[in-house]
């Protein structure tokens, strides 16, 4: 296959691949797609350490890595650089009603307490202070993509990255965010619809990706509920060079996803999702189970922004992921959820996506010709 | 174009126009398409006058007609045939506070009663009882296709329509939906996600259609964001054997639609929609306006199960749209409206759509074909 991204980055195939999971990464690229990795959980040594196992696994392919930079966020106008200085001002901005509820959450749950010495990383990669060191890192490594969600990058880690010979990627959720990003600099627009799974807007990927694709010049990617061969001719059919897939490596043999979400992910619906802030503050398409719900309940003190809901629960979501409460375990999961249900190597879902892509060609193909379906 | 569609209907392009408007109707069946008229709104008289006007405008293509047929509604268990007792049992049955609440945003909207004399249809073919006289005048037409929105039509409607060798359709939002409809001899079904205008599921339509094109064996026509060519494509890639579209007839120059109505479409972005229950109590996508936002207020009252939603609101919403108050003047429109800009002759939307889509088949050959985009 062809397209404006396969030249870009060299690879065979446009199939991109989110995941936190480097094993993912690796297998996908390898494959002839590219993998990505989710950057936001890893402090900038353990990123320094999955890096250097994707640079001796990938053999030479091209890969990217992914960070978060929201364009806005609680606590962005402090001026404070240090990650420790900032946690410490941050925590001190919630309330003690919020803790409260959470904490009542688990009690009702019986979710227990961590074992002693364990201790939970609360801002991760949500803020500049944080991201910044992780996209140093990922620079010293040889990526072909740094992709950024949340809004357009900052134009210096931008050209930072065009400096090292790195393309750029952005998500956008409207045509003007697309247009913002394609402004400071971005080389590739990740369009994604309501349907995608985590951070979301309210566009389905249908509506959106023809707004996108007219809105800007540079290579489009279609992303949200992006899963099988007819669901990426699809994305193409609409404009897209290609398509940003992330629900559907959860499941691949490859995954470290915990057994209980996997299990979930295996039996859900798609009507089994909610866009939901109770993961960070901003909406995020999660799997909607009771700790979702007990967010939007009359007893809910609601949520509060970026980065400070994650750091609200993030201790508490270790608590429920360590325990038997699977009922309270949520994640960031696409509708797409409801058609997984069986788990394959990595390499299998990128050609099984590339033959019902061919597939579907040629079933297009007998429509105009006057054939028969 | 050839599909199970076009041959089941000896239609020319496999694209589905359901519109309230009859002019729209016989436009797009004339262009090759097929129009279909939506019949809520009319009496049994009404609407025979309107097939008679459709019968002798549509040069004898194939035309259909689509009622509303709901699964479950608040009084089909009262044994109630008689359209007029059954509203004022139902009337009987909405709280006064939500009467009150109704009044009191109009009056906070400077919104006017109706001059005397002029009667509001309150219950319009919301239900069984209602929409059986519609059906038995629809089927005195010729007719070619009873569609059915909110569930599987009734068993014995289905065994009449085709007694008069008319095929069935009905809108499903989950593939479980779409295997009930086929299991009471439902025809076409038309797998309609989230991003569509009116009553609508949750699950978008990209991730939708393949899950109830694997569940039946009947053909399905994609429904929800299908606006232009690519997304006629992206649909018929998915594995539909035709497009369904409602919003895009908003704005032709056929259409009734009111002056009001149309420039706030014009102007709309994909963001100026949401699903509400504040129409008729079951969730559908509407235009987002002060309307919808004052049924999620603190303030609202909480909407009421289908019809009595409708029966409350219906002259509210008439003396809203013969008032200056546009805020507070909502209707079905999916997130498409995003993209409608421009007035054209219905014929002219039917043919774009058609070039449209032979252009994203042509850009796709060349993907593969390793050619350039």
């Amino acid at each position: 296959m062809r397209t404006r991204v396969t030249d870009m980055f060299g690879i065979e195939f446009p199939i991109f691949a989110f995941s936190h999971c480097r094993d993912v990464v690796a297998a996908v690229s390898r494959a002839g797609g590219m993998g990505v990795l989710g950057a936001l959980n890893f402090t900038p040594e353990e990123l320094e350490l999955e890096l250097k196992w994707i640079d001796e696994h990938v053999g030479g392919r091209p890969y990217g890595v992914d960070v978060v930079m929201p364009a806005s966020y609680e606590g962005s106008d402090l001026g404070v650089d240090s990650p420790t200085e900032l946690v410490a001002r941050l925590q001190g901005m919630i309330p003690a009603a919020h803790r409260q509820f959470v904490e009542d959450l688990l009690a009702g749950h019986g979710v227990p307490p961590l074992e002693g010495g364990e201790p939970t990383k609360v801002l991760l990669g949500w803020t500049d202070a944080t991201a910044r060191p992780q996209v140093e890192v990922a620079l010293r490594h040889p990526i072909a993509l740094l992709a950024n969600a949340l809004g357009p990058p900052p134009a210096d880690v931008v050209e930072l990255a065009h400096s090292h010979g790195v393309k750029v990627a952005a998500l956008a959720s409207t045509p003007r965010h697309a247009v913002k990003q394609v402004e400071v600099g971005v080389d590739v627009v990740v369009a994604q619809g309501t349907e995608a799974g985590g951070h979301t807007g309210d566009i389905s990927t249908m509506v959106l990706i023809p707004q996108v694709v007219d809105a800007v010049d540079v290579p489009v990617l279609a992303a949200g509920g992006i899963g099988d061969g007819r669901q990426m001719a699809a994305g193409m059919a609409l404009g897209a060079d290609g398509v940003w897939t992330g629900s559907i490596w959860l499941t691949v043999e490859e995954a470290d996803t915990p057994e209980m979400a996997r299990r979930r992910i295996l039996t859900a619906t798609s009507r089994d999702t909610v866009r939901s802030r109770s993961w960070t503050g901003k909406p995020a398409r999660l799997l909607k189970n009771e700790w979702t719900d007990a967010w939007e309940s009359e007893e809910s003190p609601g949520t509060l922004p970026m980065p400070l809901q994650f750091m609200l629960v993030s201790e508490a979501l270790r608590r429920i992921g360590r325990s038997d409460a699977g009922e309270l375990a949520t994640f960031p999961a696409g509708q797409i959820i409801g058609t997984m249900n069986q788990v394959k190597p990595a390499k299998q879902v990128v050609f099984d996506m590339v033959e019902g892509y061919v597939e579907a060609m040629e079933r297009l193909g007998r429509i105009t010709d006057d054939g028969h379906d």
